[in-house]
């Protein structure tokens, strides 16, 4: 069984955090879900509803699993000292490293993608790009795979790449199955990306 | 502006409601959007990451838009006189009653749903069902629209349903807006339900 740390601050967006925690959470032998943040309090998501954590940052816990979504928050906790210096250490001890939309911005501030390939929300792109200038940022993909880093596009994007995750850890018909459950229509190939287009970046 | 009640209970599925609340919640100037419990006590979803409620189903409060996901809690529920009563109140005075999933089976087993149409869940089909003898269930659609029930067929499917109810509200074009916004590509096609096959109902 994996252990996941799924980050949560104010402002994180909704459906980047719970289509992933969906399908994860749907394999409950394999994987473990915690929901972590700087403190117990119940933090708001970027459409206001609230959820509550089960761990603080503050634990010294190893995760297999890092898993930051992206949001209007993003904005804000790209200068949260202590909480990038979090996102260094859970990155470099776990097995894989995964962020939705802007999620990477936070990845990218830590270092932790310097030298990797790495992809994020198409409507946000050259904000990101600043964020970590030494990333090989891709402009056309719905998710990147590069060794243990998983980055994926915006939102929704984040459950085809959770797909692909569960394909890369249990093999496709895991991954075929866990769709079938959720009624998704996975969008298997990494590199369709009709949104980049759509937002002038190709 | 609309209010939302989006009912939480132990063991609802999580992006049978974040899913669609991403979406409403996108739009902050029409959708005014509260997670209604039977107590303050966080809520633990059938992936077991707990939401924090906004209000209680002690309240009395008249809402625009009664929401109701699925999940395995629902088996439960559907005995929950308390919450049944609930649901027939809101739904009466409510504009629009949507469901993701077996939370159709909530609607039917409270009465509300008697001589509409509506769906589910595929792979629970035959026990919800059970739950309304007097709903005209269809078989195959990705959601069903008929006059104030709006109901969706599994999990993901509460994403299009969605999508489809901002385009009755708002027009198509912010329905596509927002789908943009999401990167999600919306199957805009209410009949469009590859799953009934995958199940065997047609």
């Amino acid at each position: 069984m994996r252990t996941i740390a799924a980050l949560v601050f104010p402002g994180f967006e909704l459906l980047d955090l719970f289509g992933p925690m969906e399908m994860f959470g749907l394999l409950d032998k394999e994987f473990d879900l915690k929901l972590v943040a700087e403190s117990m309090t119940p933090v708001a998501s970027n459409q206001r509803l609230k959820v509550k954590p089960d761990i603080t940052t503050d634990a010294n816990i190893q995760y297999d699993i890092l898993f930051v979504p992206g949001g209007a928050g993003v904005r804000r906790e790209v200068n949260n000292k202590a909480l990038i210096e979090w996102i260094v250490q859970t990155s470099n001890t776990a097995e894989f490293t995964l962020s939705v939309c802007t999620g990477s911005a936070l990845l990218a501030k830590s270092g932790v993608l310097d030298g990797h390939r790495a992809t994020t929300n198409k409507a946000a792109f050259s904000w990101v790009v600043e964020q970590g200038p030494k990333v090989e940022w891709i402009r056309q993909a719905r998710w990147v795979e590069d060794g243990p880093f998983i980055t994926s596009s915006g939102v929704s994007a984040g459950m085809d790449m959770t797909l692909g995750a569960l394909a890369l850890m249990h093999g496709i018909e895991i991954a075929e199955k866990v769709a079938m459950w959720c009624e998704y229509t996975w969008h298997r190939d990494k590199e369709n990306d009709p949104f980049a287009k759509l937002h002038g970046l190709v």
